[in-house]
Parts: C-alpha cells; sequence; structure tokens
C-alpha cells in the first residue's frame, strides 16, 4: 500500500514541477498499476481536472469501463467533493488517500470538512476507505505549497 | 428565466434521444446562451460527463476561462456532489436548477438530499442559488424516464 501511495505523492510533486497543484493519484487492479494522474488545472485552463475526476474520465473513456469495483484508487490528499462524486459515479471499490481534507482546510484557514464521507454517506453507493497512508509526507507536499 | 430553463429541459430531452439520461444545461452571460450541454456518460463511456461537469471543463478549456463568477447555469436538476464540487472551483456566478435532487431522490427511492446545499455550505465559495423554476416539467422529465 505504501509503494503505490508513494508513486500518487511523487506524482503530487511532478504536478507543482508542471505549474499545477500539489495533487496526484493512480489507479490499480490486482496489484498492478492501469492509470496514473496529476492535477492539470492551469495546463489545460480545465477547473475539474483534479488528479481523481481526471484519471476517471480519461481512464473509463478510452478503456469503455464505467465500472471501477474492481479497482483502487490511491491519491495523495481525500477527494474534494466533485471528485468523490466521481468516485461514486464510477462505482469505486476503494479509495486510499495520504492527507485528509481535514489537513488541507486547516492549511487554507478553512473550516474542517470531511469530504469524502459527506458525499459517499450521503450516496446510494460507498466506496471502501482508507485514510492517512504516508499521511505526514501527504501533509508536507500540502504545506510546501498551501502554507504561508 | 423560464425561457433559459425551457432550453435546458429541451437538452436533457434531447440527452434521452441520444442514449443518455436525461440531464441538460446551459451557460448565460448577460442574457446571451454561450454554451450547451447534455448529459453523454454513455455515449463517452464517462461517468463523469454530465450536464453541468462537461459543459464546465469544456467550457472553460476551449476558452482559456477559469472564473465563472460573470456566468449563470441553467439545469434541468438541481447538481449532484460532483456537479455542484465543480460550480465551485470554477467560480460559478448563479446556479438556477428546475426539479430538485430531492426530487430525483423521491423517484429513485433514495434517501432525500439537497446535494448542491450541501457542497455549497461546505464550501469556500457559494454561488446564488435559483430552484425549482419550470419545476412541474423537470420533474416529469425525471419521471418519464427514472419512474417505475
Amino acid at each position: 500500500m505504501e509503494k503505490h501511495m508513494q508513486m500518487a505523492l511523487d506524482l503530487a510533486k511532478k504536478a507543482v514541477e508542471n505549474g499545477n497543484e500539489p495533487f496526484g493519484a493512480i489507479l490499480v487492479k490486482d496489484n498492478e498499476v492501469v492509470a496514473t494522474s496529476e492535477n492539470q488545472i492551469t495546463t489545460l485552463s480545465d477547473p475539474t481536472h483534479h488528479a481523481e475526476l481526471g484519471l476517471i474520465r480519461e481512464f473509463c473513456s478510452k478503456n469503455n469501463i464505467m465500472d471501477l469495483s474492481d479497482y483502487t484508487m490511491y491519491t495523495s490528499c481525500e477527494p474534494c467533493f466533485m471528485c468523490s462524486g466521481s468516485m461514486v459515479w464510477s462505482n469505486l471499490g476503494h479509495m486510499v488517500c495520504s492527507a485528509r481534507s481535514r489537513d488541507l482546510n486547516e492549511i487554507l484557514g478553512e473550516p474542517l470538512v470531511d469530504s469524502s464521507d459527506i458525499v459517499f454517506q450521503n450516496s446510494h453507493y460507498q466506496p471502501k476507505v482508507t485514510k492517512m497512508i504516508l499521511h505526514e509526507e501527504g501533509v508536507k507536499i500540502l504545506k510546501d505549497y498551501f502554507g504561508k
């Protein structure tokens, strides 16, 4: 699990090098990485191209797949409302994150919100959830970018 | 307002004719329609291509715009968690819907959830919201498709 999360964290750092925000994600099936993704909101002038939603959109569309229940996504930070919703619509099997949305909220000085919990608890489908894998490094990446 | 909503409702019906789900949306600036969109999840094998998110992604990306605070979106149904999130990330000025998410939940036999309220109230940015424009027709479109 740590090995896959390290890939997602490395993609988050690469996203910053590429002029975007510090978020990365990978998709895994049967222990094999089938897709990788970075935040690309600036590069593409697309406020919806977060790492997670961008990955789901491109992977599903390219491979003609609408059901990700056999897949696990590793993401550097707990998905926002938008990306959590995209996991519901694609029936993602398992979401694993490093930093929590409340870690990001705290760095930004915003009210603490558990974004994925709120979406999953109020939806017809709930992915399995594992939080805080390589948590310290995940939070550090956010602090380095968003911290004052 | 009714004229613009009628366009969104007509797009929802067109989406069904095109093999997708009954949702449509348009984007308006200074009383002029600048973009239109239908649900295309089946056509594109993309579970994220709801009318609203698809519109925001394509409009922002094509026009190199990241801030929709001067724009109003008319959508046939209150946006889901995912699409509501995309409205936050693009700073949408005003969201106008016909049917409410709780109308759709009721038709589907799901717990009643005010999806856009939940997202906007827990976010750093809140679009202006107007619900239930041409409400009866909006609900009828959903019942015709999802009703038993």
